[in-house]
């Protein structure tokens, strides 16, 4: 068997929301196809992949360097032993062949695209949910039926006050979802509390919400925060400072008690291991966001989490960002302790298979083959254009 | 003033050389050349740069965003107060709008690359070399006349011998180079040692003798070649492992007391400062290799020269990677330890003005307005292409 083709394109995702840090008004992602020879039900068997939101569609880097590398391969070099699938991990190696170690950024993402397209062909070729082939590989067969998800929204919009932001989080109560997430850091402290009390009214207790500082906080403000966040007992206040900034990760957790969450910026398990090791961040209270669609996909994810089980670290502390479909299946198929959703934006990227009931903040999975895309209408809609 | 236009292309930088992890035979670069509507001596005046080596051209970043960013703004937006020269804070600012923190890798390349174009623009605007700019604008006035450089070569080529790696020496010290870096980690150890006693012969001591092994090494291999390499009290042990593992580069000072390098692939100044914060190094002793060209440029720079102050650091022990004018005139103009060399490879790119002689390992500064690429033939020569 081999890969016939690797189609990309750029597909808008932008929306008029504002987090502490940036706009999203010029937001795109790239969309890619892994075409292959292998034929199910009468049809080419393709994979599909985008690369989550936040990081910019990666044409440049797909098309100079990492398509034609794969393309460039022989075919051995891609499927397994059998030669009866695509494996991932030598196509990982293909991909990153002749890259310098260090500097995970933007290539993460390129790499993460390819590598979800490869696995939800992996998944189509077995005839079955990425997640259940997940179990099998690496947990013993055993799966999640459902996984815990958490409505992210609360951004600052032009214009947006008190009054829309409850009414934005009843309709989550009303969608299924019992925690929810707002910004926190694009105004000042004591707006930023009105806006968190405002919340809670809505959703009885601050253990139902969550608050992201996206990393605008210098550690004075990040402790100020802390303090007045406090008493709230929130489900937990993320990322206050700079991603990178472990030091001041690992101050936070001296002053702040309740969970941290943190990780989303972070693309490769080296980063990753750097917030374990200086961070701070304690195993059995915070929340790692890692999100493998940015991070050179889910071939670098399994060995973050090597990392974290040498590290103490249970898969069920990882929550990732991204909202999307890949994480879904990571989560019930490995066992993380949840995925974030987006009910309101970053469509038709954004959400799970359509239908899909959220009961106390836990969605369940579609039973079609590969990551689920073809139970998304809108999603499909984009994805099916680029192999046609 | 204004920037009438930004060009981009590609050129390749290819060689057949490797080091310990990567090869070269497909590394390219990108140029691009910042066109002014300032006119010097009769000429719109041009500020060229390229992005150093090691990361590949970056034409889909430069031209899906970065460019547009700079090239969309408002002319105030990019230009000094007095409203006579570019600004290159305000136009760094300008095209990492709405960037997510953390991720720094390939758009920091892409960032650098044009930063170094604006700054030699601003500096042929002022009618002077960027080094004595430098020294005016952060430095009192001061530069230094001369920089020292070392001769980086010593790559595995296919069928190389110790002979050959020998007669490359020898051309060096002839250059007037008395300091040489060779690699180390593509082969075992003892055949590394080896070539180190081969070019020992050659340079006379170890301490004319630095070594790279690019950060192929695990922790038990860079102590096992800490201890074999501590009897010849080398320049430095450059990159034993890992560039994001810091706890490796602490662990590996615990049993080496010699001078240790690391740093080239560390794209920005959040990085650098967990280098200093986690990575053992110690401040009297070792020295610091980040390329400004990969690493969002002299706008970034200037703030990881100012962490290092913070922490107690000198400039004097940042010598950076890559080779390139732009390092050199920073190192001239603030005082930087020095600045890597490749006499041989990555041509026409590496090297400084044409028939400036190297004496004792030091190297003079042309006197030409801006970074100095009109004084480097070959190298003006595809530069000039770009804005004809």
């Amino acid at each position: 068997m081999k890969i016939t083709a690797i189609h990309e394109a750029v597909a808008p995702i932008s929306s008029d929301i504002r987090n502490a840090y940036i706009d999203f008004s010029k937001m795109n992602a790239s969309v890619v196809a892994v075409v292959t020879d292998v034929k199910r039900d009468g049809k080419r068997v393709v994979g599909y992949g985008f690369n989550s939101n936040g990081r910019y569609a990666q044409s440049g880097l797909l098309r100079e360097r990492f398509i034609p590398r794969i393309m460039g391969a022989a075919s051995d070099a891609l499927i397994n032993d059998a030669g009866d699938n695509l494996d991932p991990h030598k196509i990982w190696a293909c991909a990153m062949a002749n890259e310098k170690p260090g500097g995970h950024g933007e290539r993460s993402v390129a790499v993460g695209v390819l590598d979800m397209a490869v696995w939800d062909a992996v998944a189509k070729i077995e005839g079955k949910p990425l997640y259940r082939l997940l179990g099998e590989r690496y947990r013993g067969g055993t799966v999640d039926d459902k996984v815990f998800v958490y409505a992210a929204g609360g951004y600052y919009y032009p214009g947006k006050n008190v009054q829309a932001l409850q009414d934005e989080m009843k309709k989550y109560l009303d969608l299924g979802y019992s925690v929810v997430k707002i910004k926190i850091g694009g105004e000042s402290l004591a707006d930023d509390i009105k806006r968190i009390e405002a919340v809670i009214k809505i959703v009885g207790a601050g253990k139902n919400l969550a608050v992201d500082a996206n990393g605008r906080f210098d550690l004075k403000t990040a402790i100020e925060y802390a303090r007045a966040l406090h008493p709230y007992d929130l489900f937990w206040y993320e990322e206050a400072g700079d991603p990178l900034d472990y030091a001041l990760q690992a101050e936070l957790a001296n002053v702040y008690s309740g969970a941290m969450a943190t990780g989303e910026n972070l693309f490769s398990m080296q980063d990753a291991r750097n917030l374990i090791r200086h961070g701070g961040m304690r195993a059995e209270r915070d929340w790692l966001q890692f999100d493998c669609a940015l991070s050179y996909g889910l071939v670098e994810y399994l060995r973050t989490l090597d990392m974290l089980k040498q590290n103490g670290w249970s898969p069920r502390r990882c929550v990732p960002h991204g909202g999307h479909q890949m994480s879904l299946n990571i989560a019930a198929g490995l066992g993380l302790g949840g995925n974030e959703s987006y009910p309101d934006v970053f469509q038709p990227f954004g959400g799970f298979a359509d239908g899909m009931p959220i009961e106390n903040s836990y969605v369940g999975m579609p039973d079609v083959p590969g990551v689920g895309f073809e139970a998304k209408e809108k999603l499909y809609a984009v994805m099916r254009n680029l192999a046609a």
